[in-house]
């Protein structure tokens, strides 16, 4: 039988894992590999992690992949994304806070990465131009652009694998005026650093994780205001002195913001935190995932195959709880079913599965409902594969009470600790209040003198 | 005869004047013309000239085209671009100064499109994903993503002329210490307006049209102090107080540059004012033009049909002295051939003519060559068509005129006022100084009360 080909597209975190999946099977001595190829538009792995100082188009002319910006901590509790194989502990070799800024956090993540042994399968700077597919020969043809020596490449797979990722492409919104408005405009993806709006009014459109970090992110380092502009509902925390809410922005003249309620106020810069485009620039009609952002995309059997043509996986396309143990179980269950270790059924049966699933999804009220359904989602996948099993309902349980601590003090959440589901180790506390620390960088909060939590704080 | 297909990509100035020459032919009677189809990006024609707030991504997910900014004022006489059919005077009913605002500017250009037979050809939101060339058939095969629709189109063409420019995607050059530089870093595609830099220290980086013009605006507009760093030769004007030249920037540490002469400042922003990639992501390596901006790019005969391949057209893929008027010229020969008209030779005789072009560019020594280079190739693509004739040559003398008037005064060329050499008309002179005039828009600018120019001011 002839070597079968696997191309992932992206080396994301979706994309790693798909790597490190075909990579545990080599070292635990699984005969008959595919070929796998892995086409990165960045010149390193990470993909979003992969922090860029760089916005709108990279150094290639390619769409920046990069939607993070600087002082970014962890808007989540690492507990709730720990891997079952290797814990905080043993990464840091101590005890660390519950919410790490982005560089500990991505350390961490890299750290279970071997490079070595990972590379291999990569192609850096290949972002990928146009993929088909063909009936007759069950094959996919995958051309990609190969910046490093300005030739495009052609070549033909059993497999496509789409990491590319679903937060990458503004969804930007007009409104009446924004010609006219004297001042930066841009999308949360290319926001970068937080001292630019030192002493401005900033006005921030939307009400998701993207509004509620970066007004936070404006508010600790110094902006004069920060007005969050919501369509449908506040997001309502108790924010401090300074940072506000008001329904939709109607229209802007001049540099004067005007609301759905009447009120107006005059702003210096404006930040659309209005979400991302699914976008896949490089697929055909008939190969594309069309969705929004949502836990349960439609048209994708156990989340990852495509419906029409499941020899083309989609990683990491749900709206996200769950993360990196998500795309590493959706890794796992892709690669035993491309190693017919887990065999695929037929379209009907594939069809009434997702139907169960998604008729689960249409009933989902509120946010512990959802938490409960991408785990039971990830729990799925699971039970046939051989990756680690992990605290899943126990992460679970974490996140519910993140939500509740975020009501709490939403400026002050990530001072508390929780306790790991891998360990047992209580989070230590930060020395300071999450405010006062302005130095995000590795070395500096690794110098930090973490306290240790008092188990009367102990959440659990 | 079946009746020939015309694929043209991009309707801006470029595009414009191919549907423009195709238009011409059939309101002359010309009969058995091909069918054309223009896709165009945008929701508008114009191109570059279609002046967007965007940056980064449009409202599809596509790179924004755009790179022009509020306030950006024709940086050439009018004169130059005026066309022989089509006077300022005819359409403005009035004399008006020599350096007209972009709205001004675009009103002009635009005025001449017949919008009602134009559009007709035109399919907007339509950026070009993918374009082959099948040899047995010698038909091109272009697939679009139609974003009004949410689904690809595929068509079959005989000719592709691709007129999507090559001033839209960013040169980004980095250097050490962009990571942590705590203020925006853009592009000059992403500068939008002014105000955004008004008291502030900018950086720019580059010593072309973009620095000096983006330059003087945040001086004008008020920022602190504007410094333009160069590679090899300062831009060499007599700057006011508050503009200066530095060499090279080496690193950034914090928000201070350092500089190839050892001196350091500084910095709020920086703009990349860097120059722009040629850059056709839907084009395979057979059929993509390779090159950088001058005045002659390889493998184009007549600068225009692709050399391998010659049913494929480019336009406009000249470094521009002259603009509008040379893409005519260009569209109409291409025209021209497409309908039989103009023979084209064989590849020899092809690559001899191009080999003469490219052996008299080698050899270009300063600006007044270029511009007597580019008047002849002009002249050249003029004699076999019925293009209306215009003053190729005397424009030619307005650009060096405006070259030395530059010399003179960088902040008060715009009022300097030059001769039609289509009506004879000599320009009016603004009312207050280049510097003094804020408000760019039409309305204002039309409302301003002309000075007519002294005949002893008279440049001819």
């Amino acid at each position: 039988m002839k070597q079968q080909k696997i191309a992932i597209l992206g080396a994301g975190p979706s994309g790693l894992a798909q790597l490190r999946a075909f990579e545990a099977a080599r070292q635990a001595g699984v005969q008959n590999l595919p070929e796998v190829v892995c086409y990165e538009k960045q010149n390193d792995i990470g993909g979003m992690w992969n922090y860029t100082w760089r916005t709108g188009l990279d150094k290639n002319g390619e769409p920046v992949h990069g939607s993070m910006y600087r002082y970014l901590w962890s808007n989540g509790p690492k507990e709730c994304l720990e891997f079952a194989d290797y814990s905080f502990d043993e990464h840091f070799g101590q005890a660390i806070p519950s919410y790490p800024p982005r560089a500990v956090l991505k350390d961490y993540i890299m750290g279970r990465i071997d490079k070595a042994a990972i590379f291999k399968y990569i192609r850096f700077e290949c972002p990928v131009r146009w993929v088909t597919y063909d009936e007759s020969s069950k094959m996919f043809t995958v051309t990609v652009m190969n910046h490093k020596t300005g030739e495009q490449e052609t070549n033909e797979f059993d497999y496509v694998v789409v990491a590319t990722g679903h937060f990458s492409t503004p969804n930007m919104p007009y409104f009446e005026g924004l010609e006219q408005f004297p001042g930066r405009v841009l999308h949360a993806h290319d926001f970068r650093d937080a001292l630019e709006y030192e002493n401005q009014n900033v006005l921030l459109v939307g009400a998701s994780y993207s509004a509620e970090d970066i007004g936070s992110q404006c508010f600790k380092y110094g902006a004069k205001s920060v007005t969050i502009s919501y369509r449908s509902n506040p997001i309502g925390f108790d924010w401090p002195e300074g940072m506000a809410e008001r329904p939709l922005l109607t229209h802007l003249e001049g540099d004067i913001g005007h609301f759905a309620d009447g009120t107006s106020k005059q702003f210096d810069s404006i930040v659309m935190c209005t979400g991302y485009l699914f976008h896949f620039p490089f697929m055909p009609d008939e190969l594309r995932l069309q969705t929004h952002n949502c836990l349960y995309p439609d048209n994708l059997y156990k989340g990852i195959f495509f419906q029409p043509n499941p020899k083309l996986i989609y990683l990491g396309m749900q709206d996200q709880y769950y993360t990196f143990n998500m795309f590493d179980a959706q890794a796992w269950y892709a690669r035993d079913v491309i190693l017919g270790q887990i065999a695929l059924p037929e379209a009907d049966a594939r069809q009434q599965d997702m139907q169960t699933w998604l008729a689960r999804h249409e009933q989902l009220s509120g946010c512990h409902d959802s938490i409960d359904f991408q785990a039971s989602y990830i729990r799925d996948l699971l039970g046939p594969t051989d990756y680690p099993d992990f605290a899943v309902e126990e992460q679970g349980e974490l996140f519910k009470q993140w939500l509740q601590d975020k009501e709490e003090n939403i400026m002050a959440f990530r001072e508390k600790s929780y306790t790991s589901t891998v360990t047992g180790t209580l989070a230590t506390q930060l020395p300071a209040p999450w405010l006062a620390i302005k130095d995000d960088s590795l070395e500096s909060f690794m110098s930090l003198d973490f306290i240790e939590s008092n188990t009367l704080d102990k959440i659990d």
